[in-house]
């Protein structure tokens, strides 16, 4: 172990080097014109994972090639099989006006790496190939076997992933999936995200009368699909921020003592936290904290409204119709289908006679939790406490990773999310950076993980 | 009054040229490219009221001019004066691939006269001339002195009326102001409207974070200005169709028995209403017939709703703000400036410390009511009796006529609104009509209201 560690330390400004040459691809996945540079990118990955002793190959998918890369398998010994997920493609850079320098050029200030894609996700994933060359270039036995695939259209919804699970299901049969593209709050507090939150989606528009109506003359003597919208979306919500759907709850697993001791332990200051949103006060259901509220507790969001006139002053008119956007944040086991069967049945039932309700279904994400005190997962976070030199947390995230489902339903396991973003890492944002010494921790992490799940 | 209705019969055919003549000019006050077709459109009335023996002149505004004419006084005899109000400006006649013939090219199907304006007003307040031309040209005494004021700017607000008649404020007093620009039922039911409703606009924004936020990382534990903002909406009225502000309802005059047996006498069939509007249910307040509601009772409108994102699909977002834009129709003696009032106190009350609210009132409009059973109100509906052959009707109008209200304040004088639009006439719309039948009962009604005005 020791001379891995002294490896990553000795090569660490190489690797910088070779990151910046991997941030140098525009693999912008969203942009058409960047197939190439996509292609390129994908190329070089398959070529570097060759060149650090991985036995890589280039997999065509009906979009972006997919690499897919193996360790030397020593068919004598029976070792843990783990899967290592990434993404080479990157968001848009646009607006490139805001950027201090170019996305496409990377440079290194104090220890920030800036460059588009540098944090989202090629230096997360290239410190875990980091990691394995260490063990390959200085003869120690991986602890694992291991396969990587980075994927290349993250940024665009992953349409070809799950086929290429499905297709590849034997080749990647594993023990479980580990990601770096989550985030920790600092460098002292390394975390596993052990849970996440679903999604379901609705669009909901009542119709009133068959044109917009001159409120002097009708105005009164019909009802206004405006008001009835908002008397409806006004029952979804209860004075104490609880969802007032009936059954809403019904599949909501408790969260233990254990995590919200855990969650507790989180660095949080309120009046940092409403500042940094431009709020004077929060507003959450009654009974939780910030962090649980908005990690670890389902919600409903109005997304969107329209309804008649938008412009500026005032038209006097009786809308057509009105229709909001909906989505609603799911926990561990509330199920997408059958909430949105909840929402539907409660929007049509509080809907009045007066206006004709139009429900649509919209995208359903299921929610996802490992259980933090799983062997596994308390590997990870031995591993992560020993990269970071810091005790590790437990996160519940409150967005979704579809991905992670995917690899639960496919090849039937669990995902360790061992992230190393930081808050100001720009994410998606001009002036995205890696942190150097993220990049240092999460080496170390490859380094402790595979010998902590090995054991 | 045999030989003016005599005239009117014997000369309908001429009349209805000259309409034809008038109703040709694209006199659009809202579109500058019509500046001058609005001026020549003035100056035809002046000469054709010079033509039919009136005083006339052209009074130039800030605006548009003013048509002022007035019938040759005799010293000798005093005379009730009424003024005559009407507005030579008409509507954009777009889309104009919707009518069937072009807007300014007066065409007469049957008993129909269609071309942009001819409606509203010219066709209306023509039939009074028409009417004056009769008395004059047969030598019958006139029992009234007249002055007509017709204006170029009713369809652009009328904003440089009010100086018109301040300033001329000696010249046009007068016993009463006589306008028809209003509707009726059908031909078998002549009406006078006798109160109006008027408006305060409000619209409210609700400020949360002070950006659109990530709903999966967010939502939660900050409060959703959409949501809270459905909330303050769904306060403003109650299950039984009332406003719930306090104090809403403190000034309003109550229907008296006569005026609800009037209205129940006007033809009304509650599914050919409902079809009419392309609803399955009405809804108002309860406790009154839908006349009632939209135009002798005050209500609380949305007119827009505006939150986050609109377009296709799901955008999963906390948005930064909501806005609505409301309109309050108000009935005698509700006061715009007390309802406002009334409004962002309830509204400031009911929002949450959780968002920050913005109320910006907008413009506000008086209710306007004229006794029934006055006897310039009584005379009116003699003269639409005999004029039309059937018993009248009494209308309360649940729109706003602004200027009602200013010929009150300034000129200190009621007005009797005795409308000759028939519900298909499309104003405002393509294929705009007057009905010829409509516009001899017009020419009649002038003739024998000055004689019961006069007697």
């Amino acid at each position: 172990m020791k001379q891995v560690l002294e490896y990553l330390a000795a090569n660490e400004e190489r690797f910088i080097r070779e990151l910046c040459e991997y941030v140098s691809f525009p693999s912008v996945s969203a942009q058409p014109q960047h197939r190439g540079d996509v292609e390129a990118c994908a190329k070089w990955v398959v070529a570097h994972c060759q060149q650090i002793g991985l036995e890589a190959q280039l997999c065509p998918t009906n979009g972006n090639p997919i690499v897919l890369a193996r360790t030397p398998r020593d068919p004598a010994k029976q070792r843990p099989h783990y899967l290592v997920y990434g993404h080479y493609d990157v968001q848009p850079a646009e607006p490139f006006e805001l950027w201090k320098s170019p996305p496409f050029e990377p440079r290194i200030q104090g220890r920030s790496l800036f460059g588009r894609g540098a944090s989202d996700n090629k230096g997360q994933n290239f410190a875990h190939l980091k990691a394995v060359e260490a063990y390959l270039k200085t003869g120690t036995p991986l602890p694992c076997d291991l396969t990587f695939v980075i994927e290349g259209e993250e940024e665009v919804g992953c349409e070809n992933l799950p086929p290429f699970l499905k297709s590849h299901r034997e080749e990647l049969r594993c023990d479980g999936v580990v990601i770096s593209d989550t985030g920790i709050l600092d460098l002292q507090h390394p975390a596993l995200t052990y849970a996440l939150r679903g999604i379901a989606a609705v669009e909901v528009t009542l119709h009133g009368p068959s044109r917009d109506l001159h409120s002097g003359l009708y105005g009164g003597s019909v009802d206004n699909p405006a008001m009835a919208l908002s008397q409806m979306l006004a029952s979804l919500r209860d004075k104490n921020g609880r969802v007032a759907i009936p059954g809403f709850y019904e599949d909501v697993v408790k969260l233990t003592a254990y995590e919200r001791k855990e969650m507790a332990r989180l660095p949080f200051k309120e009046s940092a936290y409403r500042k940094s949103l431009g709020v004077s006060a929060l507003f959450g259901e009654k009974g939780f904290t910030p962090n649980e509220q908005r990690a670890a507790r389902p919600t409903v969001e109005i997304n969107g409204l329209t309804s008649g006139y938008q412009g500026e002053g005032s038209k006097t008119i009786v809308p057509s119709w009105a229709r909001a956007k909906l989505t609603f944040r799911l926990v561990p086991n509330q199920k997408p289908e059958k909430i949105l069967k909840l929402v539907a049945k409660h929007l049509r039932k509080v809907c009045p006679p007066s206006v004709r309700i139009e429900v649509s279904q919209g995208h359903g994400g299921e929610p996802y939790l490992v259980s933090p005190r799983s062997e596994a997962a308390q590997a990870a976070l031995r591993a992560l406490g020993q990269a970071f030199g810091h005790a590790p947390v437990l996160l519940r995230e409150g967005g979704s990773i579809p991905i992670v489902n995917d690899f639960k339903k496919i090849l039937g396991v669990d995902t360790l999310l061992v992230g190393l973003a930081l808050p100001d890492d720009n994410l998606h944002s001009p002036n995205e950076k890696f942190s150097l010494d993220a990049f240092a921790a999460g080496m170390r992490l490859g380094a402790h993980l595979w010998r902590e799940l090995g054991a």
